[in-house]
């Protein structure tokens, strides 16, 4: 008899030993080695300390599209707070319609992530956020134009200077990759997985305890663990077998691009788990869009384990259980541009 | 003298026989038999009650990026709320980066104009929500393919129930675009123009007020007029002299194009003037980004008159007192994809 099957027999049918609260605290004991619950406060980040004014700030920009050469994408555009905190696509569109080269992830909870990109290459979330501003196949603009655009609006200025007191001119890139970050770490959503972790028993149906349990005795929670239920690590993509080109497409070797390390082919961060199952296309390359199937996988690619139906499923019922409560976000009005804004162009210029 | 100067030194000065609150009162009186102020309440539209579920219903619509084919696009992408509710380009940008044929016109305090689109072309704001969604250069989508992309998310299903609870099939293109309507008739912004109509002298500064006589002096309120301040008649752009064609570009007959009557040639409805100030570029064009300059170019192309320096600036003033307060938006939840959703596509398909 499998593991799974006797816990959900346990479960069930309250014939074993042990009764199900019983259970369910071993369960948690256990968990509580591999997880934290999320906070009950916005985390503090480096260099940064986070302020009613600078999260005010990082809001409207976040929002803002006049972040981008065109005037279209906003933050938001692939992030949108909306749809999860990603944009649902396989891999996104940006200026000029070009596609980006891998999956957008979620900016929820990102701010628990060890660094940022599936490749880890950005610190934390302020380096982050002056990425795909200048990006050409994202927002494709300059930190110069940035700051011309946000000076030319005197709201924009007084907001910065809100955000920033102590500094004479708080108008930069820098500060506004801050007040990106600021926002950002707001943007956490507690979930039954963390009721669970906090006591609650109720929090989690027996499949998805059954679920939790399997993904701890499987070893997915070996790389996918801590608060983020992953973010933490970087581990080969196919440690035990290649998934194939289509998942794994071979122009794309990941860390190795950063460290220009052969050990770090195909190397990718461990991808945080929370509210997975709003953030379908699945892995890096967006390539997958059944959360079973990529559970399947992992299973297969990372822990050369072939999980059953009932395996795959209790495990996928306990990652819909990471789907967490969105903070509540009331839309910014931002300022108007004025005859010193830089103009929105949407011509794309090959170097 | 002119009657502006007058006016001006009338206020400022104090030495004319009507008092400051006088002299108000008679503006005031004179600008009400030219136009409305907002209603305190969500106006009635045709054929649609507007309730709190179609609300909800027609907000997460809104902001759905999934109404268009590529998954890049919503409502809001083009009539952004954090913007005045344009998009602040020349024209917009669409599916594969095509881009529109006209100016997008603000949806905030849509519901008061007699006809949507600059050529009047939707007779409502639902007939209007159906159009951008079809359109090919915009969200290129199908209403079956709108459906099924609904249909397959629980929460939408179970949101249109809501809204639409006598109805069999509730979740169809025709409530969808009704449901939108009702959001956007929510979408009203009380100004300090409002203010002063409702008997607060203090709502516009002396120039302002100077501005709004001017307005209906000159013959401006002859066509933009009514609640909107515009968007309740059509008239020949160039009735006096022709603004040149960077303006009013040639191929672009406006509404002949609707009516096929040559006296219809180059015929647009008047722009609704309320949030003007939020909302630049502007005319149909899109060519002009300096409200100044729009409104000496009004003066030339349609009064014939060759506004001085201080007209011109007085009447923006004006327009700046019709910028109104957003409504607060709650960024909406929308539901996650399921196995059915069809898929978003990039991809640009010529007939």
């Amino acid at each position: 008899m499998s593991r799974y099957t006797s816990v959900l027999l346990a479960c069930s049918t309250a014939l074993a030993a042990l009764s199900g609260p019983a259970m369910a605290n071993e369960l948690r004991d256990a968990a509580l080695e591999m997880f934290k619950p999320l906070p009950s406060t916005v985390p503090a980040v480096r260099d940064n300390p986070i302020t009613p004014e600078k999260i005010v700030l990082g809001k409207a920009l976040f929002f803002d599209p006049r972040l981008s050469a065109s005037g279209v994408f906003s933050c938001n555009s692939c992030h949108n707070l909306a749809t999860g905190g990603d944009d649902n696509l396989e891999t996104s569109i940006g200026h000029g319609w070009q596609k980006g080269p891998r999956n957008a992830p979620t900016v929820l909870n990102a701010v628990f992530n060890e660094a940022q990109f599936w490749d880890g290459r950005a610190e934390d979330l302020k380096e982050q956020a002056k990425g795909p501003v200048q990006a050409g196949v994202e927002m494709a603009n300059t930190p110069e134009q940035v700051v011309a655009t946000l000076v030319s609006m005197p709201d924009y200025v007084a907001w910065f200077k809100n955000a920033f007191p102590d500094e004479g001119e708080p108008v930069t890139f820098d500060n506004m990759a801050k007040a990106i970050e600021a926002f950002e770490a707001t943007l956490i959503t507690p979930a039954p997985f963390d009721a669970f972790l906090n006591g609650d028993d109720a929090a989690l149906t027996e499949v998805q305890q059954a679920g939790l349990q399997l993904f701890m005795d499987k070893g997915c929670a070996a790389c996918h663990n801590g608060v983020n239920v992953g973010g933490t690590g970087y581990y080969p993509f196919g440690v035990v077998q290649n998934p194939g080109a289509e998942v794994l497409p071979e122009g794309d070797k990941g860390r190795f691009q950063v460290t220009k390390t052969a050990d770090d082919s195909y190397v990718f961060r461990a991808g945080p788990l929370r509210n997975i199952a709003l953030t379908a296309p699945y892995f890096h390359s967006g390539k997958v869009w059944d959360l079973k199937e990529a559970v399947e996988i992992m299973g297969s690619s990372q822990l050369g384990e072939e999980l059953n139906e009932e395996e795959a499923v209790a495990i996928t019922a306990f990652l819909e259980s990471l789907t967490g409560r969105m903070p509540e976000i009331t839309y910014p009005v931002l300022p108007a541009e004025t005859a010193r804004t830089p103009r929105p162009s949407g011509e794309v210029i090959t170097k």
